[in-house]
């Protein structure tokens, strides 16, 4: 193995030790001690790619918007696709797990900050490029259904972990976005979206076919 | 000051104490020395009505949905007089500062329950009789709504007090009303629906003039 694909394996491997270790006890339980030790490489190792446990918060968040979703004919499919891909990922991937819980905690955002403003950004740019198209209905303020999506999705995914164990979240999403979007969508586009629970489920598997070394 | 009295005013002094520390630091940093430094009361007095951290966190949860609203000609606008009482509340009242936080806290829910069952039977039966007086649109299912409702409240409220300090909380989920209540509400209900920005103050105002030892 060549050495630089090494250290990106290493590297994904502390990323997700990290991330496992920050989902199940949150950061300021957490400790480099547990991560060190999930990720099962050398101290050394860890440290040459991660400095301090406020390092490993941040190169966690910085990867949760990197899984690359199909293009769509309608763009605001791409809406739907985006938070129906995270619904499902926060079942299986405890790196998304760990963004949604690391963003959302108070004591520890600011020694890494969140990765809410990145999500705000995606779907800004996704609903302006709808409002263009004539997909959206007149009122629609891209950044304000930005932050309206990532607060609200955040809010109920939170209830799903800690009601039910995220078992259903992607029902609930699903459900969030069947109320949001009819005062988003024009009519006509409102009835060609795809917003079933296992929209999700389905892009993963259709994105990973697309480029294995993501799966 | 019959003894009586004076009992129910040290009791709330120290459940506004408990709220304020807990808003502030989480339940697992917050001490029952810093809520007995705060409520100015003796730690016989303390102890006479909370013997335990996880006791004073319960007994913060347990008033969150004490406030009484005026009913309502249209029982869907009582659905977003909560919403927007507790939007208003967020801001100047640390109760409900702290069952927010307490509530959504994977780490303490364990010792202390959580305000959410509460909340989500408060909606639902709202939600209910509004359903039987024909206010709804038929494929509405109250329980489903009191969930996203809460679920989709509790993570705006996050975000506007992670992003903006709460400053602009009302203004928020006066946008998730907007957006959640057409797929919920009748169109002729909805017109006559009142979920401005400063809808909670005016009916905190009005409340506490109606029953002036919760004001």
């Amino acid at each position: 193995m060549a050495q630089q694909e090494r250290a990106v394996r290493t590297r994904r491997a502390v990323l997700e030790a990290a991330a496992t270790v920050f989902a199940e006890h949150g950061y300021t339980a957490a400790t480099v001690a547990d991560i060190l030790k999930a990720a099962g490489v050398t101290k050394g190792a860890l440290y040459f790619h991660f400095d301090s446990k406020e390092a490993l918060a941040r190169g966690v968040l910085e990867v949760q918007a990197n899984q690359p979703l199909p293009e769509q004919e309608i763009k605001l499919q791409e809406l739907v696709d985006v938070a129906m891909s995270v619904a499902h990922r926060l079942r299986f991937d405890p790196v998304v797990r760990a963004g949604a819980r690391l963003s959302a905690d108070p004591a520890g955002r600011q020694y890494y900050g969140s990765a809410w403003p990145v999500w705000v950004d995606v779907i800004t740019q996704i609903v302006s490029a709808a409002r263009e198209r004539g997909e959206t209905l007149g009122h629609v303020v891209p950044r304000e259904i930005a932050e309206l999506v990532v607060g609200a999705f955040n809010g109920v995914q939170l209830y799903a972990q800690l009601e039910t164990g995220l078992k259903d979240v992607e029902y609930r999403i699903s459900v969030l976005l069947q109320h949001l979007l009819p005062s988003i969508a024009s009519p006509s586009v409102l009835m060609r979206l795809d917003v079933a629970a296992d929209r999700g489920e389905r892009l993963v598997r259709e994105t990973a076919a697309l480029v294995p070394e993501l799966a």
